[in-house]
């Protein structure tokens, strides 16, 4: 489903901007992020999006619906280190009826040092899929469509 | 509620063990475990010792009882480093009706690296209080009669 | 050396907050923050705070010293839940010279949900006890005496 | 670098197998495991692969040359539950001079829950790229071939 030739390394190709700040717990003995730490930092920044854009995660789960992620997929370019404050750039790049995407940028000081794709899915309360909510499937149509 | 106390470096003291190796990922950039990446490892000790005694947790959970954290303490005495198999040491201490508290030992071939005591409640799926199974009471407090 | 009687629940007795977000990435299965969450939490205010009083953690450990955890204690009063702004209190509480403890205080909405203690030492690049450097030693002694 | 196509669902394509436990803090408020904990869980299948084909990673490390990640790629096909036995299958699929690729699915009791890739450098001490040891390229190599 993801086409990874997409991927800008241009933040202008984003539409949201989201940032972390580097936690020690997210070290490892390399002195640099653990790659798994990189998967929420992405998730952080989906829910900020959605909280920005008016739909809040949180009411999305109160209304039954969780989205649940379908793949994800990260190129690891520059280490991240403690403390470094590394901003997620975000732009929806795709959607079905049932299913979108996600494109990510993130960057230090302006220098890219990772970017990723995340696919997800709806589903209701026993996991089931369900299709998504219409302000979902068209956020990342209209998105496509511009680039 | 917790007398720390009670807590012994000798293995023998304790009633289960239970290895776990280190993963890369529980590692930090001073190039030992994480602290709170111990708290898991006691976790993983505590289902394996409730399925030793024949009482599995996700049995307890498909019967709607969920044991909650009311506290956890731990004393890091020794680093833990990656690949280390750590042996968690562990035995029930104390038990009210509503209560219950194990004590672990954390030892590397042989050498006490940590100690640790958590204390707990069992929980329903509203996350109410319940009184504890009896089998639960009875071994706590077995094992703090013999001590 | 911990003495959990000089726990608050009072958000004055503490002299530094710092607000985090709870990611979804830190919940589990029972719907609640995973209890071994709450550890990094502490560990974000605690550099947050020096970084707010002019000595941040980076430029220590640039300088080779590191801040080891020698204990961490959580009490559970309340659960967090994903979305959740917690507000991390500190303070400082004792030092001597060449460990410190930290108490902690989380409240969401005003509301008390834990209270943690830890104690650090600080270490050299060999992983080898050091004293404290002055400003630590004093801003802790400065704080118990307020107290 | 990677190529999707080649990821099997037959574990008879692979050439390990390591099982893996799921904790409970692995879990999130969906009830199943967090997506980015699958990422520890390869890399503990990689580390124990290692060992058993007598290249242990600890003696890697020993010797200055470190693994790093440059990309993680991960489908999450049937979700992962609380004390689920994972079963870890890999194969080493492609290398290069200075990169190589392993492949992963994931079964619980035989049913295909996860596939995944990471692609690897080698650095030294500084975090600089090194060659792979010989061993390592004729190992992907030879798999290679094999398919």
């Amino acid at each position: 489903m993801t086409s990874r030739t997409r991927r800008s390394l241009d933040p202008a190709d984003y539409v949201y901007r989201h940032d972390v700040r580097v936690r020690f717990a997210e070290t490892d003995a390399m002195g640099i992020v653990h790659h798994a730490a990189y998967l929420p930092y992405l998730e952080e920044a989906r829910v900020e999006y959605l909280r920005a854009i008016g739909h809040p995660y949180s009411s999305l789960r109160a209304a039954g619906t969780d989205i649940a992620v379908l793949e994800a997929s990260v190129r690891y370019l520059r280490p991240l280190r403690f403390d470094d404050v590394a901003t997620v750039h975000l732009v929806p790049v795709a959607a079905t009826r049932t299913s979108f995407e996600i494109d990510y940028l993130l960057t230090v000081d302006g220098v890219a040092c990772s970017h990723a794709v995340t696919a997800h899915a709806c589903v209701n309360e026993r996991g089931r899929p369900t299709r998504l909510p219409m302000w979902l499937t068209e956020l990342a149509v209209t998105r496509s469509s511009h680039r």
